[in-house]
């Protein structure tokens, strides 16, 4: 629908460098610790950096296919904006889970609620889309109608 | 050549949901064998859900650009299909882990076979697009011709 | 900008087959030194590929996102040069790692370059689509004009 990405784009290109940034606190960690490639463990605080890095991985692409979908299929700047919500949440989880192992949990929170309301956005639009696509109702263009009058 | 993309994007909200589904089901099998994080390991069980979530990471980043660029380059219903059957392959992979090693093995040559038939949909309709940019020669739209006359 | 996203697509095909190589070669390395999965660890040579590998799934989406918004806001040619640039520094990192902890270091560098390289096309692409949108400047444009007369 919104032929517009430039907005998910900086997003995005935000959250590579957040990825980036903890993948360079990880090989200070190791170094702070004495932890030597290719060990992962061996000093507490390093496996916790290390998991929180790791965790941020796993939800990576995830978190990129909800906020593209959510951005191209419902609305580009709501989309932007759950993004930075999960960018701020991914922080919070880091430096938590580096205190300690249950100071991470207000941060996956704040990631997992982003999330949700991501992928809620994504599977309205792309329902919308299948129908509009398959037998021609676009229900998002009615509501519009009738809300906008 | 498809302007198209909401079967992909589909399928690929479909497949985030299935990491994210991998993802808490690891959370649920730490608690269950009390691993207590950062720690990923301490129980076979908990080791084999964990590797199995693991190898589903490593490859989704991948199966994304595979499916993305098979559906755009050369035909978006096929990809999607494929894509399903991918998923289907990691989730007999994930289920066929938790049970024993070997088990996964069964659900691991279904992801394999939906990787190479996306992979191989990809270096057609990309190499064609090259010829077709460079050269000016459109094989696909020249069998489609005498194909469908 | 540019519409055309041909050799992007041809470079991350590149790069997925690579990290499908690149997992295959761990699975051998599994079979050679005797490590039975789920375990990732038994033999410092296994350990150095498996890391290695692992480093390389760290990366690759954040790699995907610097080298498609480079190639989208700023030139998909250079873009893609620097995403194979990426790739050979993959490769020098992959096999140096295996040889020794301290020969990664090499690839290391070259996939850095790369990035950054990459990361500074982006951010100047999306910066200009941004002034673009909400001030109606187009410096790269203007630039182009000056340059070309």
């Amino acid at each position: 629908m919104a032929s517009d990405i430039v907005l998910l784009a900086a997003v995005s290109v935000l959250s590579a460098c957040q990825q980036a940034y903890f993948a360079s606190f990880v090989g200070k960690s190791r170094i702070k610790h004495k932890v030597i490639p290719p060990a992962v463990s061996g000093h507490p605080e390093f496996e916790r950096t290390f998991r929180a890095q790791q965790n941020g991985i796993e939800f990576y692409t995830l978190f990129l296919v909800d906020l593209w979908t959510a951005g191209w299929f419902f609305n580009q700047e709501l989309a932007s904006l759950f993004g930075l919500l999960y960018i701020y949440g991914r922080h919070l989880y880091f430096y938590g889970y580096i205190q300690s192992v249950k100071s991470r949990l207000q941060g996956f929170s704040v990631t997992k609620m982003a999330l949700i309301l991501l992928l809620v956005m994504s599977v309205t639009g792309i329902t919308n889309s299948l129908l509009d696509k398959y037998i021609h109702i676009n229900l998002l263009n009615k509501i519009r109608h009738i809300v906008l009058g």
